[in-house]
């Protein structure tokens, strides 16, 4: 027998935690689609000891001489990524006290429990009363990691989602956007306002939704073997390995059309975990390279497939099949309505052009309220200020689709919502290059031949999994960084009808 | 801060070990009913990983120490009775060394994953070869088991389901039924020769069974809050705790009648955990008394009010409502199709009469083959053998229909079948003390009011958990311990319309 290398000892313990993580997954997508309500109290009690375990198994101090051992050994270049990223997240967690751990998940559990009545019956104190113990024990995670790695308190909480990122390259990067974007908005909403669009009316049943939903996943190429489509009260995607992966979606009798949107979007998260290389599937390398990158995979799919015109033209006859034919079922119409700016409340609901306002109010709320210059009683009124300002709507008062309407701060998941905005513009980079290369994705899209379309994202993102900082594999891919201007370009093209004042770069892939 | 006493710390011990087997629990749920096909790689790495550290929590050899220590402590009946429960179960996991656990996990995940193609293709020796490692394994836990305990492989086995029973007991009690039954189910199907039944004619859509039996199951008394209905291959319950109640179902729109009668005994299972004290829910007392008590109730659910006339009298109705009217829906054919014997080769197909029979069958080759007195490659000869010689069915060549029928040898789970006919046993002593203390339980069952008896079930059986031994349990809520005699009489009355020749003694509950 050979003795096994650190590395390999080191693969093994992440494996460990990785197969104990499959059932907080599995569990944390029980909850959301089948669990019967009153099960709540057990789950939370079940998630508290696992997160416990695996807090206890991820902060072994065994991990520091392992991590030590790997700097003599022979790794190629998976490996030595790998090794980082072991590394960077034990940096992270370590700086974590056990008991903290612990009340996050009771303060986590109380709040989301609070959250869903709350949200009915549009009472902010109750559930303001309930997230104040998560924004105290985000607070001081954050406070923990952001002493050991010398940065503030939101920025520390951004390294959760984004590696490397910074609250001040966020400030630059949505400065940009919201330099040309009200302005945008103006003149798509003028050269929209004497457009006749038609809104498909109902009863669209419920399983029939469900049905055609679950043919458009699997179209885009979904594996029926891998995966499947569940109902929830919030679409979302998880995934055990690239052979598990489960999507979920919601739906409205009155409405068919968002409901189809989602699945779009939620069928790109759902390529990427299918695409990610199943033999890293237990090691960090195998995840989404960050959240922005994983959110601009389903908007990738959402805006760049299924918002383009040739998208409504193949769907146009299998809505016609399903619920009997309509004039709103016309191509031409879907593709006018998938378009259609309309400033609202609701960031889910929200079209592409005001989208990125929900985002920089949420993302300027959270990290004042992280960083301690605002406390939870102050949300509404700052976010009443922000929707006045950003996107000149009144929502005093109405708290159930202002900041009741998102899960993630009752999920602790502060820091999250900025990835939204570098998702999108993420997408219209990678769109802008995979037209350079497949030439216009449009004749395929018509077709329902996705094949092209997701064989490129496949190659060039899904199987390079976390192995290049999303800069890096961003420049490999598209020949350049982050870079808003793609975002920009493709606004302007599709809503203002001007073509694109330049190309990308050719670059060898 | 007062310091915790030894019972205290073993209990925590104990919980720790039930939240965790929680996910153990709810990700087994999710592989027969929501699981991708290809997903089953990872969850049966996952399921091995926290297979072995369950383990390790409960060989942990401070709990010798705990145990030792609460002798000492002053502790009310509950608790008492809880420690011994602990030691019995520390007494045999201690015996089982880690490399065997993980054998198991790879076994049975290997042989489970075989079973249902090798089923559906009619592939003995593919099956087989999979049934051997798992035979191979259980044989040695059941050698190290019964070592300390002293007693033959099989006899270590049944530990696991019957606590303190032996194949001594069970051939006694399974030679009282085989001394009877033949000559009533001959009887039986001479009375039945020349009577009319019709069988109700679909298509049954699969989604207004599932429907009917989820009002059924309610109607019995199961909280929608906390139980909910899905569908396998394979009907069973799952629970984490009293408030978290998971019945299966299979439908087949040909047949309406099995699926009724499948959730009528799932709801029996569904029922005792959902009445079980959910302050011991996380303890081993909280847990049914033996695998025949909670097959005993539901046995109970399905002959002792599924299979009375007063029940088809309720459902008829309901029949017609969600299917449109039949002749075969009127109430007193559904009596007597309830009550049609007919000998058959499936276990949960066979009716009340021949049921045993499947079950003793079971028995011998189960035992022998733990026992090392056959292989897996002679259960064919011996299968057929018996259902030759019990049953007067010839079943040569059939595997599908034979030893490939149960998931119970593919999951590892020798030793339980014998409690499908103990659980009969069980169902008929309880039915009759029932009906001692509540009068006739017709008049109840035909208004569809069930509360009564599962109140008087709850209050007698589901409410006391483990805290006695199954016969002990029977003995306070029937006034005997375990007799067969309850089964004969309530048999000889069914099916050969004979008045019992004695009532059971009342006692004090």
């Amino acid at each position: 027998l050979k003795a096994l290398s650190a590395y390999q000892q080191l693969a093994e313990r992440h494996a460990r935690l990785s197969r104990l993580g499959y059932f907080h997954q599995l569990s944390e997508w029980d909850q959301r689609t089948h669990m019967p309500p009153a099960g709540a109290a057990t789950k939370a009690r079940a998630h508290s000891e696992l997160a416990s375990l695996l807090h206890g198994l991820a902060t072994d101090p065994g991990l520091d001489d392992l991590l030590a051992r790997t700097r003599d050994e022979a790794l190629d270049d998976w490996q030595r990524a790998n090794v980082q990223e072991i590394q960077r997240r034990r940096a992270l967690s370590r700086e974590l006290p056990a008991a903290l751990v612990s009340r996050h998940q009771i303060a986590v559990g109380t709040c989301n429990a609070a959250w869903m009545p709350a949200r009915r019956s549009n009472d902010w104190p109750a559930f303001a009363a309930t997230l104040a113990p998560v924004v105290a024990v985000l607070r001081e995670e954050a406070l923990c990691q952001g002493e050991a790695l010398g940065v503030s308190r939101y920025d520390a909480l951004l390294q959760r989602w984004e590696r490397g990122t910074t609250t001040a390259r966020l400030r630059r990067l949505f400065a940009q956007v919201s330099g040309w974007l009200p302005e945008m908005v103006q003149h798509a909403l003028a050269r929209q306002r004497d457009e006749v669009v038609l809104v498909p009316t109902g009863p669209f049943p419920v399983a029939e939704q469900a049905a055609l939903c679950q043919r458009i996943m699997f179209a885009l190429g979904l594996d029926p073997a891998s995966a499947r489509l569940d109902v929830s009260p919030h679409p979302f995607v998880t995934s055990g390995s690239p052979q598990d992966v489960r999507l979920t979606n919601r739906y409205d009798e009155a409405a068919l059309m968002p409901a189809l949107r989602s699945l779009v979007h939620e069928a790109g998260h759902g390529s990427y975990r299918q695409g990610s290389p199943a033999e890293w599937a237990e090691q960090p390398l195998g995840e989404p390279a960050s959240a922005a990158m994983d959110e601009g995979q389903a908007l990738f799919f959402e805006r760049h497939i299924g918002m383009r015109p040739a998208f409504s033209t193949w769907l146009a006859p299998q809505l016609g099949q399903a619920f009997g034919d309509q004039p709103a079922f016309d191509a031409e119409n879907l593709a006018r309505l998938a378009l259609r700016v309309r400033p609202g409340k609701l960031r889910t609901a929200a079209d592409e052009l005001t989208y990125p306002a929900h985002v920089i109010l949420r993302f300027e709320i959270e990290r004042a309220l992280i960083d301690g210059e605002i406390e939870v009683a102050d949300i509404p009124a700052w976010w009443d200020e922000h929707m006045r300002r950003l996107l000149g709507i009144d929502t005093r008062g109405d708290f159930r689709d202002g900041p009741l309407q998102d899960m993630h701060w009752p999920d602790g998941g502060f820091g999250y919502f900025p990835s939204y905005l570098l998702g999108a513009m993420t997408a219209a980079q990678l769109a802008a290059s995979a037209e350079r290369d497949l030439g216009s994705l449009d004749g395929h899209i018509a077709q329902g031949d996705f094949a092209p379309i997701t064989g490129w994202l496949g190659n060039q993102v899904w199987s390079q999994a976390s192995r290049f900082e999303p800069d890096e594999l961003l420049q490999r891919c598209t020949g350049s960084t982050l870079d808003p201007e793609f975002l920009r370009r493709h606004l302007a093209q599709r809503y203002l009808g001007r073509a694109p004042s330049t190309t990308p770069k050719a670059v060898n892939p």
